[in-house]
Formats: C-alpha cells, sequence, structure tokens
C-alpha cells in the first residue's frame, strides 16, 4: 500500500507530539488538540490518521498509548533496518555517531571510503572498509539502504555504484541531486540547504517563512 | 527583497553542480545542461537565476566560476552568520563536529545544555554552557540563529527561550514542529522524518519517491 509522501511527513510529527503527550502522563487526545499542537488542520490529522486503521473514540478522541505505538509501527521505526555510510568524513561520520537513527530504526552496519588512511577504523562500533569490499559486504550483510556523504562531485557516481550492488534506497546527504532509473527509492536530504532561506530572510526587513 | 521559497530551496542544486563543472575545469554551462544535471525544467533554471541579476550569453551560457561565486554570494554561504546549538547530546555533538556547516557560513559559537555534568567541555573547539548563561552569551556573541538539538518535549519551550533572548532564527532539528509569534524564521529540518518514506516505499511492491 501507497501511503502519500505528505502523509509520511505529517505522521512523524504526530508521532513526536503524542509522544510528549505520553510522557507527560496525558490519556487521551483529540485532532483537536494535535492540530494546535503541531499546527496541522484537524480535520486533515483525522485523514492522516485514518491510514493507520484506528478510530478516535467520539468525545475522548484517540488513546494516547495505542496511537503512539500503531504511529511508530507504521512509520518502520519499531522494525531495524540496515544501512551502509558512504563516506565517512566530517559529515558521515557525524551521522555514524549520532544514536538518534537508531531510534527511528537505521541501523548502519558499514562505512566505506575512498581513503585507505581509514579502512579498518571503526566509528561508533562501526567498521569502516575500502570502496573495493562494497560489493560483497552489501550483499554479505543484506544491505538495502545506502546513505551518501561523499563530496557532491561523487554523489552520482557512489549512487550508480550502490544500485550496482543491489541497494533499493538512497539517503543522499550532498547538495547535489542525484538521480536513478529503475525503482530506487531516493531522499534528498541536504542539510544545508535551509540555512539559504535563513540567511535571506535574517537580510529582509520583514522576515517570513515556515517550512519544514 | 524577498526570494521565493522554493526559489531558494533549487539554487542551491544549482550550486552544487556548477561547482563540480568548476572542479572538471568546465569554463560555459547553459541552462539546457544544468536542467539534465540537476533534473529541473531549463525554463525554470533561466528564471531562477534571472534574480542573480547574471545573464547568460547566447550559444554559451553562463561563465561558470562567475556562476559559482554569485550564487554562493547570493545564498550567503561566503559570509559568517553566528549561531548557537541548544542541546548537545548525540545530534547537537554530531552537528558541532560536522566542518560542513562552517563551508556554508554557519559559525556555532557557542553550545548549551540542561545536563550540568557538560558545563565547560569542548566539542571541536566550541565551549559549552549551562543554560542559565544563555540570554548574556547570546547577547555578548551577537548571535541571530539557534539551532534546536533538544529531546522534542523540550523543542518549543526551547523556542520560546531562543526568541526571549532575542534569536532572529530557529533552526529546529527535533521531530516536534515548532511555532512562534512574530517575525521569528523557522526551519523545521527533522532529519529522521524522510526514513519513514524510504520504509514505506521499500515495503511496497513498486517503490517510489523523489522529493527533497
Amino acid at each position: 500500500m501507497i501511503t502519500p509522501e505528505p502523509t509520511l511527513r505529517r505522521l512523524p510529527w504526530y508521532l513526536a507530539y503524542v509522544n510528549m503527550l505520553h510522557l507527560q502522563g496525558v490519556e487521551y487526545v483529540s485532532t483537536t488538540t494535535i492540530a494546535k499542537g503541531v499546527n496541522v488542520d484537524a480535520a486533515q490529522i483525522a485523514k492522516d490518521l485514518s491510514v493507520l486503521g484506528l478510530k478516535g473514540k467520539t468525545r475522548i478522541g484517540y488513546e494516547v498509548a495505542s496511537l503512539e505505538k500503531v504511529l511508530s509501527e507504521f512509520l518502520g521505526f519499531t522494525k531495524m533496518h540496515r544501512a551502509v555510510m558512504m563516506g565517512v568524513g566530517s559529515l558521515g561520520s557525524a551521522l555514524i555517531a549520532d544514536s538518534g537513527l537508531q531510534r527511528y530504526g537505521l541501523e548502519i552496519v558499514a562505512g566505506f571510503d575512498t581513503n585507505p588512511a581509514l579502512a579498518g577504523r571503526r566509528i561508533n562500533g562501526i567498521t569502516i572498509y575500502p570502496i573495493s569490499e562494497m560489493g560483497a559486504r552489501i550483499t554479505q550483510l543484506h544491505v538495502r539502504i545506502g546513505i551518501i556523504a561523499v563530496p557532491p562531485e561523487s554523489a552520482q557516481s557512489c549512487a550508480d555504484q550502490l544500485t550496482a550492488c543491489g541497494i533499493e534506497a538512497l539517503w543522499n546527504f550532498t547538495p547535489m541531486r542525484i538521480t536513478t532509473t529503475g525503482n530506487t527509492v531516493i531522499q534528498n536530504t541536504s542539510i544545508y540547504a535551509p540555512l539559504a532561506i535563513m540567511y535571506n530572510r535574517l537580510q529582509s526587513p520583514h522576515p517570513e517563512s515556515e517550512k519544514s
């Protein structure tokens, strides 16, 4: 079942909000309350939550604990998904070091770098291998996701190599847009892009911006 | 001058592509070539580049070196912008350790954490201070940008504190959506959100996804 991408972008906001309510000991929540908390229309929230097959009760709304559980399972955050990190420079090592990824179901099982000096090193328990071992390791470790944190000019060739090794989803952290043929899933997450918007709005007389 | 947000999201793609051409020794580039490289319509690219006040020449297109220079200046990447890091846990420290931010004009000048054990520590040369010193340090260091990497349930109160200290732009890395009153610039960059889309597409029989 294909869930629309905008819905998949909003559901994690509801999960974060419901998780906060859970920590606060709140037992039930209405779409109206979630709407105020996450700044999304209540009708939209009800529609988004309908993909979960959960029904809120009239007057009291959704049970917080169930909603949290069903949301995290639906989003895939409760299962581990294996990934390799391509490029272990500044951003690649920072991502390997971030334990948050594991809480969201991503397990980085190996890193690869063209720098021979890095081969055999370990970061946060993850071994870095030379690029030449990429194909064999990906097959052996049953990896489906490739994270791209190489220099931007190598992003596309890295993506091509990963798909040739059978990788099914590419998470691109470089500012270079990558494309693939076929069914490969691509997420372009340039973490520096929002900076351009912030800088531009900061120099304007009346800054305004709100977008994820 | 307010540049539309979609334009500000596309310009960094062109910059990354033009930067690659520069490294390859290419001297001139047409919008048609950029269009193929970044998978955006050539007419859209010409329109986006018109905000720079640069004119391409008939037949030969834009001079690569000038286009690269004008683009990075326009996007604010060549000037340093001071920021504080709120929350120096796993993600906060990872971001402080990433030297990429500096290349995109962001200088983190201080970190803050509620954990008293962290006060006085340094990460990548940046000192971590107790929250109680936040207001004074932000004023003293002339900081305009606050990066939020606290636990999601504290994101909103952290945002409120930052705006109370005079911070003008908030870069929120938590999955919790934050809101503010007034003119504060907000960029919500939940780096874990794309995972939900990847996991969903990976379980579908015919995965398809392409969105930044």
